[in-house]
């Protein structure tokens, strides 16, 4: 195993931050690193916000479900899907854009997050710590209003980075064997089975046996209410109608 | 610039392999890297069909656009979004599960995407060369029959891996200025016009000064008819109905 794989499999989120402070230099490189991600037809359909503004650090933890490390981490990014840019680009030399595709959906959602994992790992190849932010589509317009997002760019998720105050384990994950599949999808419980037993020890020794439960049994609030049905109304509204 | 950042910075899409192939266990820890990769929820919400029968290989370098490096690499990957596994294992333990919302398209589509990056950035750090296909999209019915995929199952892009035959240049990216904002979204055309100077005489270099387009130039074909129609309705069928 080379160092670089070593490296992505040592991942964990970080929540806590020392006081330390990125260089502008290398959260420039990592911004950098992550444009160098492959792009769909080199469309490069994202935005980085970098929030600085200390009072909007504080309502971005607020609206994403008081998560404090967004505010005292070292540096927030948020990574918007924007189609803006393209289309308008291509507009200016005369082409007639249609917009509001599901697939442009796609394209740009997937382009945001190819490049941010990139930004992620050379992060970690630096010592730093991250923590991805789902929680900012608990509020997206909000979030949209105070960054000043047009129309046909959306906040896809945020990201804490900064140097680690803490030293937490790595979570395991589900056995390869159940990702993994040859030539057709094949289901396979086993392996799932398996996980829920490894998740069960892994949650049962971290809260010296308080805490029962499982890979499964973890996933129900996940999926017994309407996970974010604000998303749809929302992203039809900025431009992303998913014709 | 440490070797890892240097790594990632150096991508370029590789489509002329050599008849080495990629031993089976390396291919396994390109996968578990991936694995590693952050995951919202912990929800793991994707799957990788690995295709090695060399007919479904054609087939598919056919759907995607006739794309024959699909066929000719050491090994080709689909990686899909899956709603399936996460659901059913709710399912198990008694959860009454909510389908077929938009946050969870979104969820399970970034899920695959950081961690498709993440076998990228294995791979490349082993000396592989690889090229995603976002094709697969052309056609993704029949690619969803060729890998029996089920319902809330859908195939995000595939991934050719290999050993180069080729050494290509690094495709320049928007200057760091265009995409990355403080606090409020602002937009630059300046970086934008410098980027299309340099894709312009990129292009011109590459092809002996026949070949007149630059960045803006070129997206023209992505946005001036439908792209992809029908994918809205494709995953409606597959039960991701944005809801």
């Amino acid at each position: 195993m080379n160092p670089t794989i070593e490296l992505l499999k040592s991942h964990r989120s970080i929540r806590k931050f020392t006081d330390q402070k990125i260089p502008r230099e290398l959260l420039l490189e990592l911004v950098r690193a992550g444009q160098a991600a492959a792009t769909s037809s080199h469309i490069q359909a994202y935005s980085v916000i970098h929030v600085t503004d200390p009072a909007k650090r504080e309502m971005i933890a607020e609206l994403a479900g008081g998560q404090g490390y967004i505010a005292s981490c070292s540096d927030f990014l948020v990574f918007c899907a924007d189609m803006k840019r393209p289309t308008e680009a291509s507009e200016r030399t005369g082409a007639k854009v249609v917009r509001g595709m599901t697939e442009q959906l796609l394209v740009a959602s997937v382009d945001a997050a190819l490049m941010a994992q990139n930004v992620v790992v050379a992060a970690e190849s630096e010592g730093l710590g991250i923590c991805y932010i789902g929680g900012i589509r608990n509020n997206p317009q909000q979030i949209s209003d105070l960054l000043a997002l047009p129309d046909h760019v959306y906040p896809v998720f945020g990201l804490c980075l900064g140097y680690p105050a803490h030293d937490p384990d790595v979570k395991p994950r589900l056995p390869v064997e159940a990702v993994l599949m040859e030539n057709t999808y094949r289901e396979d419980l086993a392996p799932v089975a398996d996980f829920d037993a490894t998740m069960h020890r892994y949650y049962s020794e971290r809260s010296g046996g308080n805490k029962d439960t499982d890979w499964s049994r973890n996933l129900q609030p996940l999926f017994d209410t309407k996970l974010r049905p604000h998303m749809r109304d929302f992203l039809v509204k900025r431009g992303f109608e998913m014709k």
